[in-house]
């Protein structure tokens, strides 16, 4: 049985809506796994969503902190004190990560969004409180963590060794590491989608749905590799805007348009109407909104034998109708995937070399948070106000 | 208006299931068009299924001959008496035909499955029959041609020059150029789906689902590129026997099996079973069944990040659920193709030289039918007796 002998505090998510900021404690860190003194965490829409059944549960999978304590049999080159850059959770042993696609870990649920291990406890206790159980060292309420391998909604977090990657030589000051907090999933699910799985050239043209962390993410990097057309679809000017400034060659909103409309609207596009020895459409779209209607669109907008990459969903019955008599004559490729197929260990170092060339202008994404203020930091994401949310944790 | 001066005879489609051999007027060629006399035409199920509300049409889209006189304004470089074979037209024009795509020409399926030039007339005409229209020549029955740019069930073909490939220098004589008509679309489908979209190593797992000639010809490549495992799955005992002896590793009868059951028993072949650190499930699949219950099964049975080719359909309307969360955690890539996005002057030439090499013995294949006995050889190729019927014309 674990023994819940630190003392930290977390925001534990009780329902989708009902998450508190709690005193609680954490357990010792056992064989692979490291605690993390967190600076800041992002938040990010999939911790949004992702409560259900396992609850009370700690969310947070973008993260950035310090080595506090490294638990037996660590492999990873880190020592204490180093600041660290959280991702994604994996077995390092199965085929997947074994030639360089982690993202796509055959055990990738099970350590990401299924992560539910009972590493935390409520620290105000009341032997009286019905919700509390035995778990043999008296009445406690036992709170799941291990989600992506970190649960870093947490002061103090219990990590993974594969969740981390080692920042030592990337940031040269915690003002940095802050503000690289969220590249282990949104921002490096956007970019990585653009760099791994279209892999264009500067002749190629980019589509992007939905302008959010990922999406914006997508723009910066497609604008990065030099791709001279990107086109940014959404329904909020501010993010259109956002979009325009950070390389999109063109916009359109979307908020009035039916699907078929959608389409015209991206196939009419000055650049593409190249006669009939032209390409029509963009030869690769990144849907980020999980709107089935929306991947529809992008599947019949994109130019014939291109590429629609699907990097989002809404979880469990969501479902595309896929049309097979155009989907063959269209010669297009449905890629799912997952973070862009990101391996973080050189995906992060990446995303820093960008970040210092000023080609991926995070602050223009970010906006920090007090941890306390969580709630106004969700809002804000959800209302489409702030892009990407980062907590501060108290030092 | 045409003129109708050159009597022929052809296979002339009223309805899916009425064929008649009849006597046909043919009109003179055009710009751009050659007259072949045709020596063979191959059967593939997209004549079975492509009458609809084109009628009376002539179908055919497989075929070898040899030119009898050339329209003007040809650019193509044969000589009157070359043996050619035939493929599908494209406009030679587009960014897809300029880029070495022209299965997917953006014309592609007005030049082919829609083609329905008004180039022949029945011979046999009775001023009575109400059937007939006035053409601005006379009462004539007028017959839609064109399919795929030659319709070459007819003895004397009317051919789109980019339909063409000129074989003078790859076969030897009329029996191989019989024994090659077929090359120009069944067979080059489903080898091209395995050399142009999956690109297999010979580390790969190639699946196969329907083991037509299409099917078929995708083992065959797949073997000829040296793919280690190869696994065939049909519901016909002949079909799978020989697929195993033209290449196939692993064959599946799928005739008594759930989704899950097929699923299972890809997945558990005994190659794939690698422990934690193996692939599970072949990395590619092609689907020439295009029933959407199998499609899903081969999103679910190829391994992570692995690929499904779809290369046929069931027509309008016909449509594939994906489940959103299940695609996106796999990272498949679901590919539409046209032709196995074939080349056919470069595809040919290729299939030609495995033939020889005897990696394409398409002797094992094909059956040679006079052409009055067509209901025989479509009757033998749904109910799978025949793989690959092929209609000799009388010389």
């Amino acid at each position: 049985m674990a023994e819940y002998t630190i003392p930290t505090t977390a925001i534990v998510s009780y329902t989708e809506h009902d998450w508190r900021y709690e005193r609680v404690l954490c357990r010792e860190p056992g064989p692979g796994e490291l605690l993390i003194r967190m600076l800041a965490t992002g938040i990010c829409h999939t911790d949004l969503a992702n409560v259900g059944e396992i609850a009370p549960r700690i969310l947070g999978h973008e993260g950035a902190g310090r080595v506090l304590r490294k638990g037996p049999d660590c492999k990873i080159d880190v020592n204490v004190g180093d600041p660290v850059l959280l991702s994604f959770a994996h077995c390092k042993e199965c085929y997947m990560c074994l030639t360089g696609h982690p993202a796509h870990c055959v055990d990738s649920t099970t350590l990401t969004i299924r992560g539910q291990d009972p590493n935390f406890a409520l620290a105000d206790e009341d032997a009286q409180d019905p919700r509390l159980e035995d778990d043999g060292q008296g009445r406690r309420r036992v709170i799941k963590a291990s989600y992506f391998g970190h649960s870093s909604f947490s002061a103090i977090a219990l990590v993974r060794e594969s969740s981390v990657v080692n920042a030592k030589d990337l940031v040269a000051n915690d003002e940095e590491l802050t503000m690289f907090a969220p590249l282990g999933c949104g921002i490096q699910t956007g970019a990585c989608a653009v760099v791994n799985v279209i892999k264009p050239s500067p002749e190629d043209s980019v589509g992007v749905f939905g302008l959010g962390g990922v999406g914006l993410s997508a723009i910066m990097a497609a604008k990065a590799l030099g791709v001279r057309e990107i086109i940014a679809v959404d329904i909020l000017p501010n993010r259109l805007s956002l979009a325009s400034s950070l390389g999109a060659t063109h916009t359109i909103n979307s908020k009035d348009m039916s699907k078929d409309e959608l389409i015209r609207a991206i196939r009419s596009l000055p650049p593409f109407q190249r006669g009939k020895s032209g390409p029509s459409g963009p030869s690769a779209i990144v849907d980020t909104t999980a709107v089935p209607s929306l991947i529809q669109a992008a599947l019949a907008a994109v130019r014939k034998m291109g590429r629609v990459v699907q990097l989002a969903n809404k979880g469990p019955g969501s479902s595309l109708s896929v049309g097979l008599p155009e989907h063959m004559a269209s010669g297009v490729h449905l890629s799912g995937t997952i973070q862009g197929d990101a391996d973080p260990a050189k995906s992060i170092p990446l995303l820093i070399k960008w970040y210092r060339e000023g080609k991926l202008p995070l602050e223009r994404l970010e906006k920090t948070f007090a941890v306390e203020d969580f709630d106004r930091a969700r809002e804000e994401m959800h209302s489409g106000v702030t892009i990407k949310p980062v907590l501060l944790w108290p030092q």
